[in-house]
């Protein structure tokens, strides 16, 4: 590419492409994605626009955009079969000219040989690309992207992105090959800092630190309720390279306030932070589920190495399982219930036992739609079983059938790295 | 309104507007429920914007709608502060004169009057309405919401609606008071028809259905890849109440090259349609996962009265777990290793003796991000235990780790779909 030096991205549009979008068929999260990561590169977003798979009005959709933006990212539509014109009008509309790339050509062909899929003339489609712009690796698909720039002479500076369309893809190839692209034309960068917080609600919390969130603007704070609790996002733009202190006294300021909530800094989910703590210690773990159903066990098996600290996991969705395959006394079901915290602790003693693991996490309890023994919805209990014996919590969840399984699961997960790392 | 009386809505446009979506703070719900409403009228929509709060962008994206759609959809930016600038602003590029109503502000004073919250002049910002509009009443919060016509005389009819932009006050106001409106403008509605395949990549499908992707627009097909298989679906778009032969001709075109692939019609989710084919059959389910550690057993009980079906479930995430927990012979794991058909037999019969169940599925496999046992990352072993026997396939499937035991889940529910209902 050949952009002036001093071209910076001050201003960057998306533009979806896709008749999915436009017929409400799936939600637009690329856009929200991108956008978010957008901002935390310091570059502003004015608009976004949403067009479908047809060549004039994606033409001037782009056309439009690139007359009042320094960078303009389209995702979508850069498949293998026909309806697949991003890549084509996007050449038009810049003067780019396109010719088929062999290592391309190479890799989609070493693709398809590894797999037992096939292979068809349509995937070859996805190795044109423009002669002066940078393709972009798809690790998680075939359909490179691309960046480039605008080649109209008469025609301020500007660049275009394409993306491929499916989520998995967009995102790990935005994050891993074009924000390093994007950096080098921005002269801001924004820092932030995540406390990950438990036991306070949205409301409560943003009244406590009214006086920061009103008059702060840079740095500034913001709040967003995740499933483990509140997440206090403190946010700084700043020069490249610029000093952070400002971010950090306001953090020193604000710590007073919420110190007792706080279980975590960083954004680093909590399955991987008790993932890590498993693995620092050098212990594992397993799960009895009964109204998450294997929801936790499978969280630790998402992150790869799993096998390091989980040994296994049972799910006693009937109290007829509990008994038979807990050995929980039909005794123990009968005077507290299933929705006890004496049915968690043996859960999880009898878990510990079965798995043969230094830890065990027990999670049972009520997520509706109805009242169950009498137990509110919302009520659940958490236990955890080590060599040093058993703990219990109970929670009143609030949510809707899913979003209290899966409250429930992250509580358990908090609960379990409080309980090993002693915070 | 005076509007045409041969006045229909062809084309809808949506223009979201607000800071929020442009910084990619929130998911832009309201478009997709708003572009699916539409869809379901019968109304194109072949363009989406979002703008910030800003009066000439917002301006200059109405008169661009305006000019090339019958509908406009404006939402967000009703609120009482001085941000809210949406009304006046559409008002001023269709030509359209505000006042104050009278009713409204009576509406607005009684709404406070019965709550503890407080009045400000600001509040009576929202009565002000087209002199010649109809205004939607806000059932769950302040703004109403407003529907007028383009009045400049020399411009084509259209129409703009204005919504408010929190997703619970926007759907409803349009589900209850906007629709009818506009059901008087439409001639059309569309039907569609899901088929859900199994066993064949997206590219493979389109080239076997070339000819019908390439040349029908109405009825016309699509391709969607799922965590299942692609899906297909066949859309027609007619007039109100007329026949929908044309679609169900086309279906009958298709059927053969896609029968084989097939398992379902319709977009029920494959977790409910097996759930469904339990209940009809008075039968419960149990499930030993290895790879996929509690996300089949758990997708199950995310269904509402999973308790009908759902006894329980085994992870068993290391080899030690096989033998202790399900009394799987060290001489078979040695033998055949834990990913091999012989190991998933014995997984599903195992379970369902220890779960008691009439059914038992079993899952396991190598999702990454190594070869393990020398066996292949994403070969999936999945087997079916009943009273009448056990039934194993075996699968090689790509994409990242997590793909691969979201898909094998998934893969686990059709065959096991397939086992009860014979499909």
């Amino acid at each position: 590419m050949n952009i002036d030096k001093n071209f910076t991205i001050e201003d960057a549009e998306i533009i979806t492409v896709g008749t999915e979008i436009l017929i409400g068929q799936v939600l637009n999260t690329n856009s929200q994605f991108l956008a978010s990561s957008l901002h935390d590169l310091g570059i502003n977003s004015k608009h976004q626009q949403v067009v479908g798979d047809n060549p004039e009005r994606l033409y001037e959709a782009i056309r439009v955009a690139m007359g009042r933006s320094d960078l303009v990212i389209l995702t979508g539509g850069l498949g293998p079969t026909k309806d697949d014109i991003s890549l084509e009008i996007a050449a038009k509309a810049t003067n780019n000219t396109l010719a088929s790339n062999h290592e391309i050509e190479q890799e989609i062909e070493d693709y398809f040989e590894g797999r037992e899929r096939d292979f068809t003339e349509n995937n070859l489609k996805q190795a044109i690309m423009p002669v002066d712009g940078i393709s972009l690796h798809n690790d998680r698909g075939t359909a490179p992207g691309v960046l480039m720039q605008n080649r109209f002479e008469d025609e301020r500076d500007s660049l275009i992105a394409l993306l491929p369309g499916p989520p998995r893809e967009n995102t790990h190839m935005f994050k891993r090959y074009l924000k390093p692209e994007l950096e080098k034309y921005s002269n801001f960068e924004i820092t932030s800092i995540y406390i990950q917080t438990m036991g306070i609600g949205e409301s409560r919390l943003a009244s406590i630190l009214d006086h920061y969130l009103a008059n702060y603007s840079n740095p500034s704070i913001a709040t967003y309720p995740e499933a483990t609790g509140v997440v206090l996002r403190l946010t700084y733009r700043h020069e490249k390279g610029g000093s952070t202190d400002a971010l950090y006294e306001l953090l020193d300021e604000i710590r007073p306030y919420i110190e007792e909530y706080e279980f975590a800094v960083g954004d680093t989910p909590i399955n991987e932070l008790l993932f890590d703590s498993l693995v620092s210690v050098d212990k594992n773990i397993s799960f009895a589920e009964s109204v998450t159903a294997g929801i936790a066990a499978s969280g630790i098996a998402d992150l790869p190495g799993a096998s390091q600290v989980l040994q296994g996991g049972v799910i006693t969705y009937h109290n007829e399982i509990k008994e038979n395959v807990l050995n929980i006394s039909s005794e123990l079901l009968e005077r507290y219930g299933s929705i006890s915290s004496e049915c968690a602790i043996e859960m999880a003693k009898s878990a510990r036992k079965m798995f043969n693991s230094d830890y065990a996490v027990s999670i049972t309890g009520n997520a509706g739609p109805t009242a169950i023994e009498d137990k509110p919805l919302g009520l659940i209990y958490i236990a955890i079983a080590s060599e040093d014996g058993v703990v219990v919590k109970e929670y009143n969840l609030s949510g809707d059938r899913n979003i209290i399984r899966t409250r429930a699961s992250q509580y358990a997960y908090v609960e379990a790295y409080r309980f090993i790392t002693g915070k």
